[in-house]
């Protein structure tokens, strides 16, 4: 069963995760959450990154509002692939998670995705993506998804769900 | 030997491609580039994308200026990865194009990378991250280059290769 | 009778194009509406494209927001004219949508609108004056509109309707 | 033979508009230039948008930098339809002129392209398209035009002019 | 008695210059509201900046969101100072109404205030300051209002008006 | 003899006041320099906002970079009437300076140019206007400058001084 | 006892600096609260910024929104170490602010913190780091509130006050 | 001798902090420079932050432009005080930076300076002014800075630095 953390710079991140993780469930991959701090709790964070393999972790998907070093940080101390999705607060509005998780420098990639749940849900549809390039029956149910959004047009997550 | 495409909107961008081009001949990965507009082109652009499993290529990077819908319209296409490097043009230099492909819709990922030369680099590293799990051989030049970026911090490209 | 299609990227746009739908019928245009996305169901949305000369539709007006794929997209199957009208959505409020309707390459116009309602009117409004090289009887009713205007000074939309 | 009116605020604009006035003549669009500016010469610029029926003009493309009320300015006095071209320059680099131009209010529209050169080649293919509502002879123009561009790819313009 | 002229876009802007009219009323100075469209009423708002000083009005304070092309429009038909207030709007709240107010072209000013009420505020100010160069006892209300500031810190405008 | 004070925040802001210093003298109005930090020499700014009146000032035009506090704080201690300019400087292009100018609190007013060399030109022909309720021999020249520049459209320095 | 000010430029900002005043409390460190505007009451402002050594506070905590020129303005009346939190506020929502005391120039620094109540929170603990070299007994405190926080990973603020 | 330690995320950003190290050198602040990137050196970067305290290092000021980590991942695991320094770089021009280093989360403050050389003077600076707590001698030389720039007005190095 593939594996994918899900890593939140707080809790209160969860919400914008919720159709991401279920959608990871109806995928069949498991994805535990991890609430940690690339700044408040720096140790913690750099100690998951180092035992990601060890954990059977494939990829990584972080989240993080503000200044959002939490999945470069994580992306830094690792080769398991990470990808960031920027958490909207006001006042900017994730203007400045984006631009913190977007520009990382030559060398250390993380792949964006769009600000808040669009985001977190694309993040969970292209875990699936690569985690297929090992697990091959994700392919079946991407190319499920994929036929069940250009016969119903809207994402409505319940309806994609029972066609996976 | 994996494959990656690389599509382009213009053959201008490819000198922002050519050290990741470098990069993706370092990891042993084929990566022929295609230049092809999502809006001047759109019928061979739509043709590669229900081709791209068919040719073999197991991964798509996208590099595009402007309006910068051809990372988007490419996996709209398919169920095939894409990776997404917004170019720099002026006046705008890239905002438009980072808004474009950054700002997806759920249901339809694009995995965006930095504005520029640093995001192409990037894109072709992370392609080596996620085809890893097919390939198991690129783990290991993953880790070198890690390790060679701690030891020099500078990421300088002819170093780097002849490290992997 | 004139005829523009109304494509928007989602059944919530809906609510934005109310008056611009009255003011087209208010013109005598017959303004079919469409629900497609680029991404999610980029066939039917091509398949559209295609068929608007075949279907008497001789002007399109899109309406999208996010990464709004859904104008460009469109004018690059056809030649038809598209009129672009970028839709505000949290947290990036229209500055995505209105880049990437905007910033168009060379070679494929899309007429972009003010952000939101005021832009889906204004479609409406500028759709009425190309189709009068075609229709004459519009002049007339344009004429009337501008007149209604200078008159009340605000935009009352059931005044102006009365007055076409 | 058609006609249509290019109104720049300054002469420094010409070399932007440059390409769209080959293309216009390529069209077989007359097209006359005229400088004029909203605030420094306004009562030229109201007696143009008063007299552009008079003197046979279907269509303004109008190109402004700055606080650029010009296209918005004809289009307050006229039914005719205006097209805008926002003209980038330092410091600020066109999003002044873009948000100036786009951001008409409910009533009065001003059809918007892109910033700078692809913006005024645009506006010329976008008026030949609604154009063609009235001159049919443009529709085949416009499909050979679309024809080149899928075929070369980039938008080479001599190429382009002896396609049509 | 000095008198100004407040012309605003809309009435729905009234609420913003609550606090800016009374404060013309404590200076005592006239200030006759107009409510005029750039877009929708050029002609009246034409009509209105030729008339100015035949109605007897030494100053234009004017107030638009948007596109906001009336300050500069006022401003291109007169010698008569104009000041212009942005008033913010969503979904781009000011951004638009600030850079088409602020950035006029060589030869036509407009001077720009803050965005809103504390905007109106000032040009409610700055307009006794100006116009103290003719009705001297303006200085010493301007005075007393600075003194007054400095005292309680905070603008509370009862007390304010209380205190000229 | 009308006076105006030009209070700069650095001596290479003195190349964009240059054409204002020139339209400053076509009006007979005295214009003395100032170089002036609000923040490294705040004793001697504050001290000659103090001394305004007794040198006969009648109003200050302050251009200032970056934080650009030098008209908000030069009006903080006067209530001669201050007009503001913001100069662009690399990497924020003049947006700082923008914002720091113009969103001045409740109680305490710049009127706000537009950045640049055009704001300093405009700054100096909306000191003539005001002053003009003063000194009446101003209200011909503008006239006169009105005039020319309807007739030329471009606002062409030389000229324009020649004409008045 | 090591001695703060915090200095507010409304009484309206207090809200946002209740927790960073708690906490300096907490930190044993005398913090008194000054409502003061670098606009309204820039001579209280000034003779405060002259007597913080005599009233023998160490370091001035500023918080300002809009053009919020209190930091920058204090600074450069005392060598006294000067942080900066700018405060959002509608419609501009603290980017204003944010540049206003960020871009300071040469030679008078404010060391700023995030919009808000982050940012408030933030000098507290950044005041406290700069007062260890000379109050060391906050060099435990210091570590006792980075160990809390890798311990809970979120930033409970009665937990971090017991647990300093 | 106080010890500030300069890090930089690239050798390249030397440039931008060669009159900083001029300044601090003739404070007599030691300040030895690290080049290190928190994402391709991480563990350097972390073990530098670890041995602050054991190396002497009293403060930090760091540099990095992009996705800027450094400042908040060095604050992230030291109680000893961060100053980070915006570095602009094409295309974003240091937005990014500034964001990415401002926008820290509670808990664990960076002092940001404005973006650039002035930035970095003013860490300097900032650095000497907090220093000053432990070491006396510098609150005579930052006196002494003071009232050479409102002096001589500009900031020029040499003069200052002769100055002190």
């Amino acid at each position: 069963m593939p594996k994918v953390a899900i890593v939140l710079g707080s809790s209160s991140d969860l919400e914008v995760f919720q159709d991401a993780r279920k959608l990871l469930d109806a995928f069949d991959v498991e994805a535990p959450v991890f609430i940690l701090s690339a700044h408040r709790s720096p140790k913690k964070t750099i100690a998951l990154a180092g035992e990601l393999t060890e954990k059977g972790i494939e990829l990584v998907i972080a989240g993080a509002g503000g200044a959002a070093h939490l999945p470069g940080i994580i992306a830094a101390h690792t080769t398991v692939p990470v990808v960031g999705v920027p958490v909207a607060a006001p006042p900017l509005e994730g203007w400045d998670a984006m631009l913190s998780i977007l520009q990382m420098p030559k060398g250390v990639p993380v792949a964006t995705m769009a600000v808040g749940k669009a985001g977190a849900i694309n993040a969970a549809i292209f875990a699936a993506q690569v985690l297929a390039f090992r697990y091959s029956y994700l392919e079946e149910k991407l190319a499920r998804l994929k036929a069940k959004m250009e016969e119903t047009v809207a994402f409505k997550l319940s309806q994609i769900i029972s066609g996976l």
